[in-house]
């Protein structure tokens, strides 16, 4: 018996992913190209040193902020966090053993949940605005969290994605479609590549990874359906860890992705591509989640974040104090930006397809701030020093251009006493002006043990919660 | 790029057909003794020459009559009949499009009434109490129908099966269990190569069957895996009739299950494993639904039939009158039986998990007629002729051993006029005897133009419906 | 205080009765009229004494036999018995117990339950014929159980009926009308007096009676907008027990029934109108479920019994064997009818509103006994004897006329040895025939300590499970 | 036929007030007692006059602000507003007709919502800890709505009631516990005296209020079970308008509560009792929902109002623009109060039983403004003017102790250019202080056509959204 009359070969694979509503004439077209492509001028070799020598698309690390979106069946639960099934079922932890026998039948799965993710007030166009006004130049959606469900009809998620089950639309494609339509915005997806409970996936990890029957039949083709059909700008790859690179054949997407996709030309991808990669391989780095340095990186990174303390998915029992304030919020960006990241601040819709007012209010609040002291933050560089080395919750960047003259910017969180700040960093010179973002005069100061700058009355300026000074002729 | 990362090996796809509840060490054993058995004894090639040269197991034959199971999703709409998916969302017959626009919100799926499958009382056991009860020989279980659900936690049906939506149990497995452990029937799958709505499936149809996405990562993986766990008796193939045995790789893994396989001595198949194959290749033919041709057939054959004259899934609002009476039931059994064949009996369980009432007394009816009966039936063979050629309503088989002096079955569907039965077919000797199953005396005949017989007073005849008569020495 | 400004008038009381449809005028019309009525031809007073001497109607002790229905949300959970809500939550049997914590979440709620009580097949025609081909000459339906639910919207049960929870029909009124408009049959109702836990009964039932706000606000405004609404032939009342008809003003009730309503002319109520007057008031007693005395009664009675043996109300999960035989339902049949009886028959529908096909089955199997044999049951009278002294399973009445040569009729049970049967209770002259009902020749009969009656060839017979033979001349 | 038989006496709707958890001693003498108050100590009689001279009682003046709560089914569809049911089924805007046409199943009622009623997350506890630290002194709960569904298990909503369906908890009776047990807030009952749909409310406006079906079955005893069971603090009526109050008995239940209830030295009641009643009787007055009249009052009233612009109750698809803002909100206090009215502030819960974040927001971001400026409101009068002359946006009240020389508080929405602040109306003298609650120091004034005031640096300020300056030794 041979087994010849079992594999996939790759003119399937393209096959596959390209949606069955385009005509086969243009699916024959696509994958000509891709093969001319291949021969012609395919750069990539599915190795790390060829891949890492990649140059990082410069929109992202203009653009400095970005939402992030999980949703998904976990939003239906709505409780503990999005990992509600690994921590019932895998865990068992008492948190959510109670939860379930005191609220649904013996028996219940977590598939069940799927039929009441209804999403009846989801209008994309709504999101794309919010977004928009929040000041954040992309979105990341979780196409497919680690519970395997896919919020796109995927080949191969047949009966468990949101056309099949729930609620019945296309959720990422209308997303995709109206951040296009309606916004300047980039659209990344998040993609985890392992699925708790995918009998395919448990099977390789009971054969330790030899085998691959997971990859070959889910992963892979789910990522190039992802890739032909929506064209993401980002692929946030996650759930990597339990295995290398190699049983994900990652290095092999990722150098198509780069050579011969759709989006070979703006994509960025993370560091999340198999276990040991993090923060070694990938366009720009994550490291863990909620990373945060407060010092300078070599490499460009994410600060991954959820403005719900507890969860990435909506908690239908989350109280106020679980939300950071707009104060945390633009303290993080000012901490992220300064030391070289960008800030992906994450939001739960429900299971109704809203974006709960609470949320609401942070991201338009944050587009506030960023409407008067944007110009700290976008296409911003780190500067030399990252806060002021004598007052605490001053963090700076500097202008993207590179005059002789650069322009600091010094992101002040806390209002001094009396309005006398005292910068220790900067060095000035006479020709120095310093002026406040939201604010029409020059500031007053003098130079004494590094400079002293009188704020004027907070009552005539338009920013709150953190003040952004402009400095001039910074020499240092 | 090479393909040679993306194909499925043999030894992949048999530990995929292991049950994860199995130590690795058994999986070796299995994967390592197949191999043995490969080299050693192989007979069979994927060939229908070959594969057509083997012998029928002969239990098979000897059996007469099976029954049917059809339960899934379909019996939870329970309206219409299984093929309702099909019939509303492809056919769109206004019955169906009705119904749900009358009792289900808009955008409802099909996918959303597996929720509600709840098989609450199915017990396995009494089922097996009751296929027993009835005198069939064997049971049929639809372990996927053309909606792709799988009655068993299948690897590549994850969140489409018993387990994970609906029931919660292994459906499948626990009927093999009982039938096993609590009966001497035999158990056989019936399997859909097709799915009306898997992408997969639809993609290779789109591709004019050029591609096997389907094959190899969904229908022969879930082939092997049923195989290896449940060791089915018969693999009853279904949904082949649009692609080629070539597309389904049928004769590949035919050969597997002649030569190799847990059940190789005793797996029987039908004739459903590509276009153009009905009839023509397999253990036992089935042609159309429902086939009874009234004639002797040259190769064994199987009439499949449903008990509910509209539909093989339950029907919630099926009425008296939808049901075969016993009499018609009876009548079938002695049509099939004398022209060779083997009687499907099918019934369709609510999604409760229960036979219902009415479904259990035509069971229950038929085993007491066969109590009194059976002699008539089961390891009969076909006698010189199927029904006689006088008086019609009577139906001939003949005792299964090969003595020179044959004894011939009448099945006597209706009484005669005053007790009084003309036969032109069987020609008697002077030593030939006539006696009436259920009925202690001999009877008395008399030739004349073939025979005529005296059936006694019908107070004192215990069967009802139809009567045998045993006729022995008889000459022709 | 005065407590004058919280009375319920007759007046108001008869106004809530009648349906809100009516116009005004209609109501006014009403009013008047049984005022009217009232003042003029009173004939019965709220006694015993004045209300039993009320002659039957004749139509009722003709009739023989009825079909009961019981139907509610207990056809939801369908599990046990009509009395799932008491053995659950009041007598707590582990049955129950466990059957909810298996199947449902904590904190589930019989009312919960109406949710599902959908009756999407329910086809109030269909029902009519099935009822009128069972030969039955009236139905009766549970028009509210001890749950409280009622089957019509009532306007007292606001938001526990079926058209405000479930079903959202008039199921009462959709029976009432098909059985009117397709058949002959009377229409009669059930209905519970008590509910087990409706709080203003448990009041009452706390303070020992000594209070009446149920009766006030509930029992007695649904009785009467029942009978104004609906006009049934037969008040069947039930769930008594607990409280005297003084405290339930039964006796007021009935005089208004008898005296007043729109069907005093025709309408009969059964015994169940308070402690202790079972067998004793009304106008036809019930005494106990399922009463078959097997002995002559002095007052008409009626035998209501179930098919389902254990259940009232449909059971999802009931088998074969606890539905009676047609043979058995034929004999109880015989045994009630020849004491005088009528006999009540029971059927549960499912909670979507059909009638199983094993009930539908009993139903035409009786009309079809009934078809041949009826002229034994419909208007018959009790004879001399009920049942034959020496042969048991014969069961005797006589024709409903009153010549001077009696007919009386023999229903024989089971089948004599060569057909020959004694009898020792009818007293025969020389002009006395003896005729088989569904045989065309008179039989021979000889006297012989009583007379022996040789019957023909049973193949020859049309009827089926009993026989009757038409016995004129009799002289005793 | 006397109509004696059907009045309901007093004493049992006492009984029937009475929770069935108490003994029938503890009921007999409640009976008793009740009595034995009514003839000694009555002292209001059922008329306007009599009820209208009540004095206040104090707390209620004094409070100055509460907490409004909508919860009920309502919140299950959560959207549009509380009026759902009305709006859909009788007015039947295509706002709803479409949202019920798109997401449910023809046919679907308001009742089948109940059964989504979940509030799973209900921790009256924490709630009461919310509306504690709102600043707010008590809160009202909509025990009844007009969809006449009761948050308590009432005598008279049987199976519609949050015991019976939904919840199945009695969520009026906990929160009322919590409130009692974790703080000094007062306890208040909203209750609809109409219902929608009820059936007996519905006969008798069809009757024009010439009988009192419904007012005696249903309003009246659940009012008295209402104070019986829960001691309210407030009665809050409403639902009156279709009716005079001679229809709703409403004169006599309220002699009963101030004469003979548990509550009558502590209970207010609104004005909303009968058809023309609003703004002329009652303890306090509330006109038309969000009534703000911007002047001084002659009557104690109280400003209810909403939160979210739109609705009372929860709306899923509310946008945060739809909320008001805390300026907003801090201004409609200081607006209400100044003119002698209470502010209630509403609330609506979701249908999982949790405040959402953005409305615990607002609450506690009330309580932060009033610890510091809670000087201002509670316990205060208004002062001779209510806003000043000269500067919009600057509202009076003063100190609630008549000392020769006023406080005067005024409540500056606007902080003004560069820190001035001009006010024309106090008159100061010499010895007249301000300061600004918050801030520590004494301000500088002085007299020029009225004062100018110089308000510190904004950033020394503690308060936000709106500032209070404290006067002493006004004159005028």
């Amino acid at each position: 018996m041979s087994s010849a009359w079992l594999w996939l070969s790759v003119t399937e694979l393209l096959l596959l992913a390209v949606s069955s509503k385009n005509s086969i004439r243009n699916e024959i077209f696509t994958v000509t190209n891709l093969q001319n492509v291949q021969t012609n001028i395919t750069k990539y070799t599915p190795t790390w040193d060829s891949l890492d020598s990649r140059p990082l698309p410069q929109w992202y690390d203009e653009a400095k902020i970005g939402i992030f979106i999980h949703w998904g069946v976990f939003s239906v639960p709505s409780f503990g966090s999005e990992w509600f099934w690994k921590e019932w079922k895998d865990k068992k932890l008492s948190q959510y053993v109670d939860f379930m026998k005191k609220n649904y039948p013996p028996g219940f799965t977590y598939q069940d949940f799927a039929h009441d993710f209804t999403a009846e007030f989801y209008n994309p166009d709504e999101w794309a605005e919010i977004f928009q006004s929040s000041g954040a130049k992309y979105v990341v959606l979780t196409s497919k969290h680690h519970e395997g469900y896919t919020l796109w009809p995927s080949k191969t998620a047949f009966s468990w994605n949101a056309v099949d089950v729930g609620p019945h639309r296309d959720l990422l494609g209308e997303l995709s479609h109206s951040i296009q339509a309606k916004t300047d915005l980039k659209f990344g997806i998040y993609h985890s590549l392992y699925e708790w409970f995918n009998p395919l996936y448990l099977q390789d990890k009971e054969n330790n990874f030899t085998t691959q029957l997971f990859v070959k039949q889910k992963t892979i083709p789910e990522l190039y359906e992802l890739v032909q059909n929506y064209h993401p700008d980002i692929i946030w790859s996650d759930g990597e860890w339990e295995a290398t690179d190699e049983y994900w054949t990652s290095k092999e997407f990722i150098a198509w992705l780069y050579n011969d996709s759709p989006v070979k030309d703006t994509v960025v991808v993370n560091d999340r591509w198999g276990k040991g990669d993090v923060g070694k391989h990938g366009d720009y780095y994550t490291y863990s989640d909620r990373y945060n340095p407060g010092v300078l990186q070599p490499h460009k990174w994410e600060n991954c974040m959820t403005i719900d303390k507890e969860s990435w998915g909506f908690r239908r029992n989350a109280r106020l104090s679980d939300y950071l304030t707009m104060k945390e919020l633009v303290q993080t960006l000012a901490e992220t930006v300064s030391c070289g990241g960008n800030l992906l601040m994450n939001v739960g819709p429900t299971k109704d397809g809203v974006i709960d007012p609470i949320y609401e209010e942070r991201l338009r609040g944050m587009g506030a701030w960023l409407k008067i002291n944007g110009e700290a933050i976008y296409s911003s560089r780190p500067w030399t020093y990252q806060n002021d080395t004598l007052t605490s919750g001053v963090w700076y960047t500097k202008s993207g251009s590179n005059d002789v003259s650069t322009v600091v910017y010094a992101i002040v969180l806390n209002w001094p006493i009396l309005g006398n700040l005292k910068l220790r960093s900067p060095q000035l010179v006479k020709e120095s002006t310093i002026t406040l973002l939201g604010y029409s005069q020059d500031l007053q100061w003098v130079s004494r043990d590094g400079i002293q700058v009188q704020l004027p009355d907070k009552a005539a300026v338009a920013s709150e919660l953190a003040w952004v000074l402009k400095i001039t002729n910074v020499t240092n």
